[in-house]
């Protein structure tokens, strides 16, 4: 049995030299090297996102050269969505704060992250100690900018480098925050929809969301927006997807709410998601189960990690975190994980100045595009077989299965995941389970199964068998 | 998200500082401290107990004088109870052996423990062969009485130090025991009810149990008893029971059999329980699981004894020890688990007359004290709740349990007690599970269950729900 | 509860010394000691197994010697069993390479294994480089000659020592094998039924399956065959069987092929089973579990391994190895595990010329016998019992099971395996599951099941009751 199939050229094993080829079938304007999505990221960074805004929009017409597909929604402000109501619309012009001199000593046109997300409009002179009120930074990390937003809760205020703000010893400052809370606004979002390539009844969908509303920070989330974009031009470029693909680009909270408020249908077909944050810092990659925990997703992720990047991370369900919190609210309770690099709160760039375009690399992008694009690959191919000759082990030789003249470990292993396949395949055992029992690649089981179901020995289980 | 709540005024948390104030509510006549339950103790301690007899009428006088609603009750001897027979009561008056020269060598009247348990009357002259097929006594610890009894075979015989026996030279002694086997008497044991102060349908019944066979020894039982006693007295100070709470004292073995059979619509209403023992003396706590195994009260064992006395142990059930041996006999098979300090057999005082009122510490009764109301409260507040809007996270803020400027641990805490309660509360998750889960601890979570439950976000499920 | 039963001598423990006796009930005929299996296991050494073929008729015409109720089956080349055909009969007279002097270089009457197993008939001249096609040796291992066959493709060849090889400098050879491969002809295998002597309804039967193709090779595999005719001697002889016991010996995976294509009713019946395989080498005892992976035989040997030769190891199903692969696959699924010592391919003489007669030993077989034997008792003797009276514990000392006077560690045990039996015979429990959670011997339990199930305390469940 350590003899080896010698033709497997019809098969298409999903290794990561076949990344190359793959991304060789996209259109020459793909989106598929991580110096390409760096480049996305940096075209987008200048741009100041909020929750709402025309930054959002800006930020979702560059996508949409992307993805031309890119269907963008506008909700008006003070649309009821389940528990809360889509706030007003925010915009800024400009904001300042000038001292006596009349200089700029904090200066929104120098970096967005000065002013306090969701500032309200102030015009007028502050007595230090008033202006000191309004002031955020980071006496631990002096020379950084920190990113402070009030969302629900009216305020204006500036955030500046602590160093900065022991320079301001004049008596009054003139403050200028020019921004409007439109009640007539809206809330932007956008989705694009990847139809199934190789459809079958009931098959669903894969949710993809990232948020896409904070400023100028390059690790959250502009690398989970470009990563998206990526692998959704990949994904595009696949024959043989049997699940829809939805992409979700929204504000955080407030857009994964008002996106399940308004999409019940699809919040029906969503049979695995993944929530993708935090994808080109350094640090390992951290998956973080649903709550389910043991869903499809959650499995093939424990799997892909453990094989393809061992120094990675599974941490169980926690009712905090992204917009995987709204996905898997015990009412819908969709089986969505999150996947990032170290998670948010844990690297000491985090949600300040540093989150910049030096501290994002190409290469974690890279790695990043590719480890998804196999998770997503694993749960496309992951389903139940059955055994149409369950009694006894079928000949293998016979249907040139089974070679007699021995070989190496890949012969080995080859054998053994046709075996495992045969053996485990009940018409409701996954093929993700087989190869966690099996303790073999996940591809060389979809192999395996791919050539024994090209036989009169195994036949795919539908959906609803499983 | 690491924002606090400010007014916590309105919470009653159960922590330790807390009990004093807890103990205060209670009338002056309080048996609260260490110190109280250590003088009930020392005067119990001389009594001569066994399981029938005027020693055990003795003492459960005086436990009625702490708990005045206490039911003493009387079953006559022969009185079938389950596979067993009510014995013939015993009593003793006097017992002792004198040498040739008259003089009492081993003299009842010295220790109680001199006397094996259930001796039958003897009187007259027996030479030292004949005598020494009668005593007991241990080499290895020369210096110490040990505790021994026969009730179910008639014998009679004397318990002795080692070293006092090797001085039994003479050829005869004479030999006195004075006792009575009474068919005609009654085995006696106490009950107490204290019933839900807020009742709910079905809620059931806590079952704490302790036996009170013993002569004069220290830990085994009597802290059980002074234990129980406090606690009893704790509980009925408190407002807020949603169980009733049902004490018995009874012998062991026989007393908890005796129970069981005369009882079955009380056994019917337990939810819970706890058999008290060895409370006093050194060594980390031990809970011991009911036949169960997975029942509340060993859920709430194995949080409240992780997070409150961590050097402590959980063991599995056995089908040896105490009157859980009777409580968890198949045929009952109620959730009743065992708590001591150092199992019985484990210390090396054990049923000796070092067993004694220096080996018992007031800390050591008061640390346990706090540990089972702690355990009580535990169980009282663990119950199912149902979030009332569990589609995407409802928001907080509106609710005023979500502040927005920063705080401390306490206060991410806080938070996540709040989320872990709305993401798990389906109706049938107890809160325990929620607590294990969040690694937070459950006084937390119930407050945090409380203040949702103040709002329309969280309703308690009854107990049929769950 | 330290006191002991002072009469034992009803009961008949199953312990290591205890087998002398057991064996002396058998006839003196008998295959019992380590050195009479080796005696057996040198006569059926030289003879040339293959799957099919006189050798393996004469082989089972000898253990009919010891097993005379033995069935033998002849099954005709080209029936077609489950996914396979019963193959062409191979025999074989004589094969030989001559050199140019004419000398014999490669002889198989020197050693069987010198011919390919299954090699089609040849005569005539070949150049050495033709020739050296045909050859097999093992440049690691110089000295020994490999055993190779090529049961489903047409081949022929010889195996040899490869410094053999070497000296292999004539032009030309020439070449003889004088065997047949007559397609009417047939496989060869047999089977011998123990009934129950002490037979329930319902109770089925235990399967003991090794194979019997293999030359001249002994612990791969008579090591097995020789230690299944003195199992089956050893269990013929017992009185109490509860189960009938199956014994099949056929080739390697066409023989278990074929018996189960032919028998799908004894398959109904089959409860338990066991692949005896490599049980004469050195090595700890490795036990493979069946697909089921939680049957009642992978639990008796998780506990007889564990408690009489803790060396030992279990390991997981996999669809590889023996004929375990044929009884577990999907369709039959049967619980059958296999048991080894070093398993196949983890030892240096595996399938070579040095798995010879000295490196089976007398006293490896005789240990594996013993434990087999045990196993088997364990599997007869494992059952339900239901406690009749399960409320309170019934009073044991009544009934003449406990004893006033306290012992040693047996009597502990003894009182300990009274009560685990009475807390946990709810009437579907298995024995088994009561020693693994007593922590006790599974002998002490059976006996204290035997000892209560004399009372009216304890009653064995019916096989349909579990």
């Amino acid at each position: 049995m350590r003899d080896s199939v010698t033709d497997l050229s019809f098969f298409n094993p999903m290794t990561v030299p076949a990344l190359a080829a793959l991304a060789s079938r996209v259109s020459p304007a793909a989106l598929a090297s991580g110096e390409d999505m760096h480049a996305l990221l940096r075209r987008l960074f200048p741009i100041c996102r909020s929750i709402t805004g025309d930054g959002v929009r800006e930020t979702l017409a560059i996508v949409r050269e992307y993805l031309p597909a890119l269907q963008m929604h506008e909700v008006p402000s003070g649309t009821p969505v389940l528990d809360w109501t889509v706030p007003a619309e925010w915009n800024i012009r400009d904001a300042w704060v000038k001292n006596a001199a009349g200089e700029r000593v904090i200066d929104f046109a120098q970096h967005n992250l000065h002013v306090l997300g969701y500032s309200t409009p102030v015009q007028g002179w502050f007595s230090r100690q008033e202006l000191e009120e309004h002031l955020y930074s980071l006496p631990g990390q002096p020379d950084l900018i920190p990113y402070r937003t009030s969302y629900y809760q009216p305020a204006w205020g500036f955030c500046l480098r602590h160093h900065d703000r022991l320079q301001l010893q004049d008596e009054y400052y003139e403050v200028c925050i020019d921004s409007t809370l439109d009640a007539a606004g809206s809330l932007t979002y956008a989705e694009l929809l990847l139809p199934a390539t190789a459809p079958e009844p009931d098959a669903g969908e894969v949710l993809l969301s990232c948020h896409c509303c904070h400023p100028s920070l390059a690790n959250d989330n502009l690398s989970g927006l470009v990563v998206a974009v990526a692998l959704a031009r990949q994904l595009a470029a696949l024959p043989d997807r049997r699940y829809a693909y939805r992409f979700v680009f929204g504000p955080g909270t407030i857009g994964s709410i008002t996106w399940l408020a308004r999409n019940p249908e699809a919040v029906a077909r969503i049979r695995h998601g993944l929530v993708l944050t935090l994808l080109g810092g350094p640090g390992h990659f951290t998956y973080k189960q649903s709550r389910q925990g043991a869903a499809a997703v959650d499995a093939a992720a424990a799997l892909v990690l453990a094989r393809h990047t061992p120094a990675s991370e599974i941490r169980p369900w926690l009712p905090y975190g992204y917009d995987e919190r709204q996905y898997c609210s015990p009412g819908f309770n969709l089986p969505v994980g999150c996947l990032s690099r170290t998670p948010f709160g844990e690297f000491a760039e985090y949600h300040t100045s540093a989150d910049n375009l030096d501290f994002v690399q190409p290469a974690q992008l890279q790695e990043s595009l590719e480890l998804i694009l196999r998770l997503c690959q694993t749960l496309d191919q992951n389903r139940c077989y059955r055994n149409l000759l369950p009694y006894g082990e079928p000949q293998l030789g016979r249907r040139g299965l089974y070679k007699g003249v021995g070989g190496g470990t890949e012969g080995h292993d080859w054998q053994m995941a046709l075996l495992w396949v045969l053996s485990l395949s009940d018409g409701h055992t996954p093929l993700l389970d087989v190869a966690a029992k099996a303790g073999l690649p996940f591809e060389l089981l979809h192999r395996a199964a791919q050539a024994l179901a090209a036989t009169d020995l195994l036949a795919a289980a539908s959906v609803t068998d499983a």
